[in-house]
């Protein structure tokens, strides 16, 4: 951390740690998310309600992005599931969707996690949560299409972060690492200012 | 770790990490409880499904608890929304009790995390999973009853785990911590014992 403030301070940090825990716990995560390593924003599992959501909104300037969508296979054993207990039956991820441009948004710091490799459902998303952030992962080694997901969830007015990892990470294994990392973010990038038109 | 297996090595360590994540991550986080932590058993959020609970259940002899009713007040959030989408509609938390008592218990390593503070959702949960460990937070600070608890949870041929953290670790803040928190530890094993007959 104390390396990327010093050389590239002008790039937001989300700490992807996927917190969720009672609020007395999340009271110390908070802290040690934006306290301890200074990130700017944490993802946060929504699954313990809003308790263990509320205490990383105390800190002003500060974002959280909540799992909604989530990039991997198993993503859809919960989140597609339909709830009848909820007005307008939504399914969970369009619930807590509903939830992160709600009543949950206390002063605008939420935004929501749907992977790069359901770009169908990013759209849902939009037209549940027009205005949150979103955080977009799975585009390179987990097969997400870069200009699929940009055209479904970008608005002048919402921003989206598509992160690849490993895709640029592990661009190669030899001496050209930096390199070729490099050539896989720019070529990522540029795709994704291209699919924005 | 090392202090606890060098003078209780009889005493299981669950670390209660809330993990959930894409199941590249999950295999690094496993590694990270059971090889680099040595602990026996860990914390899963269920919300990621499958493939990120999966990686803990390639480790023999140890556990995975998956958060299922959990403590906390807005556990009933998300938690206890009815699935209108799988067959006999189930509350979520009731779902995922289901899914740890069979489809996703390979072999035998899940429990399910059910608080303390919910005697009546305990029942429930012990209805659909009758024969997975439970692990049960909420006694103590949290305001859990014990003996509602053990009740609840008890059966002869499934093991509860009920703990109380914060009331044992700051039973007192003065010189007689140690003693203090000795004695609240007795008093709330004494409880459950007595309660479960």
């Amino acid at each position: 951390m104390e390396h990327l403030r010093r050389n590239i301070p002008h790039v937001p940090v989300i700490l992807d740690a996927k917190r969720g825990d009672i609020g007395s716990t999340a009271e110390q995560y908070a802290r040690e998310a934006f306290e301890r390593y200074g990130a700017d924003a944490v993802t946060l599992s929504p699954f313990m309600g809003f308790d263990s959501v509320q205490p990383y909104l105390k800190y002003e300037g500060k974002g959280a992005f909540l799992l909604c969508r989530t990039s991997n296979p198993g993503g859809d054993d919960l989140q597609s599931q339909r709830l009848s207990t909820v007005p307008g039956e939504p399914l969970l991820y369009e619930h807590v969707a509903r939830l992160a441009q709600g009543p949950w948004n206390l002063n605008g710091q939420l935004g929501l996690v749907v992977g790069a490799t359901y770009p169908a459902e990013i759209e849902r998303v939009r037209q549940v949560a027009p205005h949150v952030p979103l955080l977009i992962p799975g585009v390179g080694a987990q097969g997400g299409d870069a200009v699929a997901t940009a055209k479904a969830g970008w608005r002048p007015d919402a921003p989206i972060a598509v992160n690849s990892s490993r895709a640029i990470l592990y661009a190669s294994s030899g001496e050209d690492f930096a390199e070729a990392a490099r050539r896989e973010a720019m070529k990522t990038r540029d795709l994704l200012q291209a699919a924005r038109g």
